[in-house]
Order: C-alpha cells, then sequence, then structure tokens
C-alpha cells in the first residue's frame, strides 16, 4: 500500500537526548554520560510503570522524577536552579546532523509528516519550534492527550484518528526498538533506526526496514 | 490494623536472580554478571512492554526471549541445548541466606505466608519445591492467573481475594522498588527490601519500611 504519512517518534529518533550529557557533564565533571544514560533509562521505566499502574503525570514530570532519582543514584548534589536548567535543555536537544536534511527531502514527497512522540506539549512544542521545524510537520502529536504512554496501542491510534490515515498507510520511524516493535504489532509499516548496532528486541514483530539514520530513508522511500 | 498475612515477591527478594551468574560464568568466561545483569533488565522490560501491548506471554517465555537479546547484544553464542540449560537453572535458584530462616519465624507469628510473583506456574512451583519451601506458603500466586504482570494493580487484587484478607492488613515485601511502591499504591503495608543502598524510586508513594534483607523483618514486625 502507497504511504500517504510518516510519523516519527521524538526523543532519541530526531532529537539526541545525550546531547544534554554536556551540560550535565559541566555541572558534575566526568559523570555526564553516566547520568544521561541513567536519567534515560528511569525515564523510559517511569512511564511504563506509571501507565502500568494508572497513574499518569505528564513526561515533563516524568522526566523531572528521573532526573532526580539518577543524581541520587550517582551521588550527584541537584538543587533547584540545576534541575530546572537541565529541564529547560531537554527543550533545547539537538537534531541528529541527519535529520534537518533528511524531513526536507520527505517533505518534499508530499505525504503528511508527522510527530507522535510521549512528550508532553510543554516540551515538544519548546523543542520543535527551538530546531525551527514548525513548519516541517503537519501535526505534532503527544501521547499525552490519551493520559498514557507507548506502547499502549490507543497512543499510535490517535496518529491515525489526527492525520485521518489508515494504520497500513502510515510509515513510522523510531530509534527506540521497542516503540518500534510497539508500533509494528499496531500495523504501522516500520522502520528502525538502530544507530548502536543493537539486536531486535523479541516483543513479537520485526520492523520492516532497519536504518543506520534517518538520512537513508529518502532513498529507502523512493526505490 | 494488625497484619493477618505477609507477602513476598519472588525473584530477587527470596531467590537470588544472580546466583545464575556461576552457570553463565562457567558458559562464557569472564561475561557471568554482564550477562546475568542484562537478562533481568530485558526480563523486566519485556514483561512491562508485553503488559502495555496487550500481548501476554508466561513469564517463561519472557525470560527465555530476555535471555535470547541478552546473550545476542553481548555476542555470546546461545544454542538450544545452553538455554534450556540456563532457564532450568532458574528454575534451581538459591535463596538469600537469611530467607530461610526468616520465614521460618514469620511462620511461628501465625500469619498466613504466601508469595506474589510474576513468574509463570512452571517457573515457580519447581523453584519453591527445589528450595524445600511447598510447605512453607500458604499460597503461592502467579500473576499468570491474570495473564498481565506487575505491577499492574489487578495482580495485587488477586492477592487479596485469593487470601481472603483485605489490602490494609497484608504486608508485602520486595526488594524491586518499584513493585513494592506498585503494592504500596495499591494499599498494602509495605516493606522493601534494599540490598543495594539504592534511592527510593519516584512512584508517587514510599515504602513503610525499609530492610536490608528479609532477616531483619520478625524484629520489626515484632517491635
Amino acid at each position: 500500500m502507497q504511504l500517504k504519512a510518516l510519523v516519527f517518534d521524538a526523543y532519541g529518533t530526531l532529537f539526541d537526548v545525550h546531547s544534554i550529557g554536556a551540560r550535565c557533564e559541566q555541572y558534575w565533571p566526568g559523570h555526564g554520560a553516566a547520568l544521561s544514560q541513567l536519567w534515560r533509562t528511569k525515564q523510559l521505566e517511569y512511564s511504563w510503570l506509571r501507565t502500568l499502574m494508572g497513574r499518569y503525570i505528564p513526561f515533563s514530570a516524568v522526566t523531572r522524577d528521573a532526573l532526580a532519582y539518577a543524581c541520587e543514584a550517582l551521588g550527584l548534589p541537584l538543587d533547584a536552579a540545576r534541575s530546572e536548567a537541565l529541564m529547560q535543555a531537554y527543550r533545547a536537544l539537538r537534531p541528529y546532523p541527519d535529520v534537518p536534511g533528511a524531513l526536507e527531502q520527505l517533505r518534499a514527497g508530499g505525504r503528511k509528516l508527522a510527530i507522535l512522540t510521549n512528550g508532553s506539549p510543554d516540551m515538544i512544542a519548546p523543542l520543535v519550534e527551538h530546531c525551527g521545524m514548525t513548519k516541517t510537520f503537519d501535526a505534532v502529536l503527544s501521547a499525552d492527550a490519551l493520559r498514557t504512554f507507548k506502547i499502549a496501542p490507543q497512543v499510535y491510534q490517535h496518529a491515525v484518528e489526527r492525520l485521518g490515515v489508515e494504520a497500513a498507510a502510515i510509515g513510522f520511524v523510531s530509534s527506540n526498538g521497542w516503540d518500534a516493535l510497539g508500533a509494528k504489532n499496531f500495523g504501522f509499516r516500520v522502520w528502525w533506526i538502530n544507530r548502536q548496532d543493537a539486536p531486535v528486541d523479541r516483543l513479537d514483530a520485526q520492523p520492516d526496514g532497519i536504518l543506520k539514520g534517518l538520512g537513508e530513508l529518502p532513498a529507502r522511500l523512493a526505490a
């Protein structure tokens, strides 16, 4: 089936969450990478656990909680000013170097482009604006509208409804293996960006394609 | 309120999942600890993600999948014989050294004792028997009966119903911080066994007590 829309995960897919590591490194020399890693791990874990418990809070609050846990676990002192500055840095992440050019090419292909993210509007809207991408996307969709997180199927259904495009005509791109397979199980056509050469997760599905970066997608779609 | 029952998580709480690391180390010298760690991480991750996706498989199958992923990620060759032997080792974990004595004391206290685990009956029943604990517990309860995993609240509700004891009269013990807080949010009185001196997770609750090991619980209950 012809794809009518391309939908992108945000954190880790378009935007480099570890670009925040440099700011962490300034505050706690020698610990930036470890903090950035644990912060991300706990952010995901809390989003899944809160969904399972039925205790939703916006992703910005999850992210703040995860930062507090990660700093305590690593013995790094965190005060309100540093917490606020790091949350602000999350609204100013860098896109991966090949992302802006790839999005431009994909946009020229005439398909709808959208973001589908766990990120709450208070995080994702400033980030898209910071990266100069407000006109790039037809829609920036957040799981926050449903008060749940990926990989609950209703999050992917939200894209179907808001874009008015059936699932089989949506191409979905994520660097998060679990997100890619959740989307595949839901019914999207899926590309997994596998920058770290990781194995495919064992979650009942395989991505339709594996990319080293978003820059490869325009040629794949043309092939 | 007087506690009428004590309910224990199994893996990591009563039984040392990293005791399997020695077997891993025999197969892949130098990689036993890393494999054991990643195996456990993916086991939990897959259990949460499958619950969110609505694609339940028994914990034994999740555990086998997680082993396959972990071996591939670490570049360790895994064949069917090793996979089977390691799954069998999961049915012969060691209890922590202070566990048998503590359970004996707690049993003498006259309260009902039960296990509440994600583990499917094909895993947990042989393990309890291996450890000589079949007569220790009034019930060995598995989330498998509900085809879901912790920390979905209905798993904790299952203990309430099967034991015939209201939530506020159940004391719950887990070494998994997320499990302890899921149980606390549900309404149990909760002790968290914090062997690694980890921070409390940020999940809307605090445990009622923190222990270094199960051996401390009898004295706490008597105090």
